[in-house]
């Protein structure tokens, strides 16, 4: 560490924060943690602040972009609907089990950017299926999790494509330190202070039971009707094993279900969306029913489209979520290309799953039952940012009633 | 890969060999690939060189060891009876689906030297029994597999502690390269006359048909009754998959399975033992009836203990082998501190499990038969090196007719 451009201090309470605020990690509990091997770094900071406090076992699962560019380029076309399963279903038993979910990310963005889109998508959507059985785990919060992450060194360079690795490492790293609220000296206070803020606009939020939200800007008219007993959530969460956790390392966010039968109008992002290692930007979509009827982009339609077409569930909404014009993200200036960061600088929507821990009672629901409260199904959960300094929110209860929710992109 | 001292193009061969000698991967067949994270170089290697074979998915699963260490000095002393035994599950089902396997040893032989043999013991126990259904698949020869070496710098400044690190590294390197064989212009082809070498001394042992063998140098009397129907292996060797691979890169051993209950005399190591990062040295066992009746060793006395008593098949033999004392890692004059090269030195016996394919249809027995014909069943199977200049062996048939087989370390 004696050459990085990362300061060691702070990366240690970004591994005190992760595992204390962000997953609230047991003594006991088992840590199950994903990571690109560049964040070899932070994953050992992890490990050592895990056992401190009191894991039973802490496995790292290293990936390598070396390796996974490897297969792209040498592997037989025959090869790429297949993920490894057995690794997933591996992974579901220690959640089964009890274990606690840390994802790093932190790899470059755009890592699959030069590769054939056709491969992209269907290792994706192997990946997704393959995965499901442990997903679910996370998106019904079964367990507790979070995702934070590390200024890797090619994502830097995405960021800061003029700049000296060095330089750009150190910039992103002072990003994540700062959005993280670990350039603090108590880092766990003001993750308290910021977890009751996002709680008082959600009880606000959930006081109102809004039938339906109306997003206006430029380029969009969208109405995007919200789930049958709906809930509102941000910030620090229970999961069904009773631990209070912070599934992002940052957050800004309150979110809850769009019924997927009733979004209609049209939308256009205002970020663009780094998916899989490819760029989508300037996405315009139009919606009727719930359902996407038309989709376009300036860069990306193609890979916009498959991802769409991924399964019935991949053209309707699974999230939508408010984040002010004056969140310390957006207020950066800066694009990460990354949706743990992006999604908190703006209002965002997401194609695909909806959480059911946005519905009241949410962990009591059958999936049948979440569908006919409107709440949607699906391989994919992709956010793409919505929300600008010209963002006007309307809340519309049942009876019609219009309450100012933001006023050019602020809470009204 | 610029500063390394590894020459890139032998890495490459050792890549290439690794995939194509040692594990014979099969168009369309799937690879789990164990290795510490420092190995990455040659994961890289062997992730292309596997794709370009075929291979229809890559999967490394990397360690690290300072987070190995985090846990030996950090996690609750409760803690220590825990292993992922949902990772390895996951391996038995890829297994099972018909993955090949390949290990990549290259760690710090003496990691855990300075931690405590209980927890050493207590983890390795745990990390055994866990591992057992995968391993089954790996012994009873289910699967082809190999293991190869990567020169770890760790590694390298214990066997050169006097050198600095990049020339450490760099004749550690070229140990493993000559002694893998990929320093010749057409490693393949040195590989396929080695096997023919290999399998002209299995032909001659497995027509001798000895009951036992005679182990005789300074401080060794011992008799090592082999099992009934026993077979001698080495080299190439096919799998129940059909698939035939070299299970070690590099090899130099023919061996087979001795008698359970037939192992009778004294025996002192010749080579100290590297066991799960801790010394085990001047080794002094007496065996009766095949069982240990009194174990001794100058270093690591209480680790050799913890070992025999992992269970009622570690105090007996599962494995014999023969290497002459010119075997050229032997020659080398290196102590590499890992099984791998050392067993390959001299001539070895092994505690704990055998191999169910060093029997007459061994795929075809089932574990009550293998028992009945002799072969012992352990949790653990750990080399340790009998043989030297001054070794004698020899072959006693069923009549109590004696037969030379090694006359001062070479074969008679």
């Amino acid at each position: 560490m004696t050459d990085s451009p990362i300061d060691p201090t702070l990366l240690e309470r970004l591994a005190e924060v992760s595992v204390r605020t962000g997953l609230n990690l047991q003594p006991g509990q088992e840590l199950v943690l994903t990571a690109p091997v560049t964040a070899l770094p932070l994953v050992r900071a992890i490990t050592r602040a895990a056992y401190a406090a009191g894991a039973s076992l802490v496995t790292p699962l290293l990936t390598d972009s070396e390796v996974t560019l490897a297969r792209f380029e040498t592997a037989g076309d025959e090869t790429f609907d297949l993920a490894p399963g057995w690794l997933y279903s591996g992974m579901a038993e220690a959640f089964d089990r009890g274990a606690a979910r840390m994802a790093i990310v932190g790899e470059d963005p755009m890592l699959l950017s030069e590769q054939d889109p056709a491969k992209v998508s269907r290792v994706g959507k192997a990946t997704s299926t393959a995965y499901k059985p442990a997903l679910e785990k996370i998106s019904t919060f079964e367990i507790n999790w979070t995702i934070c992450a590390w200024p890797g060194e090619s994502w830097a360079a995405r960021m800061f494509p003029d700049l000296p690795t060095g330089d750009a490492q150190a910039k992103l790293a002072d990003a994540i330190f700062s959005a993280s609220r670990v350039n603090t000296d108590d880092p766990v206070a003001a993750w308290d202070e910021h977890n009751a803020t996002l709680r008082a606009r959600t009880r606000w939020l959930n006081e109102q039971r809004f039938s339906a939200l109306h997003f206006r800007s430029p380029g969009t008219d969208l109405t995007v009707g919200l789930a049958d007993d709906h809930e509102w959530h941000g910030g620090a969460s229970e999961a069904q094993n009773g631990v209070v956790c912070n599934p992002n390392i940052p957050t800004e966010e309150v979110f809850t279900t769009p019924h997927a039968q009733r979004v209609d109008g049209t939308v256009c992002s205002t970020k663009p969306l780094s998916h899989q290692g490819s760029l989508i930007d300037g996405i315009e979509v139009t919606f009727k029913d719930g359902r996407i009827v038309e989709a376009k982009a300036d860069k990306g339609g193609d890979i916009l489209r498959e991802l769409i077409a991924t399964d019935e569930g991949a053209a309707r909404l699974g999230e939508v979520a408010l984040v002010p014009h004056s969140s310390p993200i957006s207020q950066s200036g800066l694009l990460f290309y990354n949706t743990l960061f992006d999604e908190n600088a703006a209002c965002h929507i997401a194609l695909g799953q909806c959480y059911s821990k946005c519905f009241l009672d949410g962990a009591s629901l059958t999936a049948e039952q979440i569908a006919e409260k409107g709440g949607n199904s699906s391989l994919i959960h992709v956010d793409w940012m919505i929300g600008g300094a010209e963002t006007d929110i309307d809340g519309i209860t049942a009876d019609g009633t219009r309450v100012p929710v933001f006023r050019a992109g602020e809470w009204a």
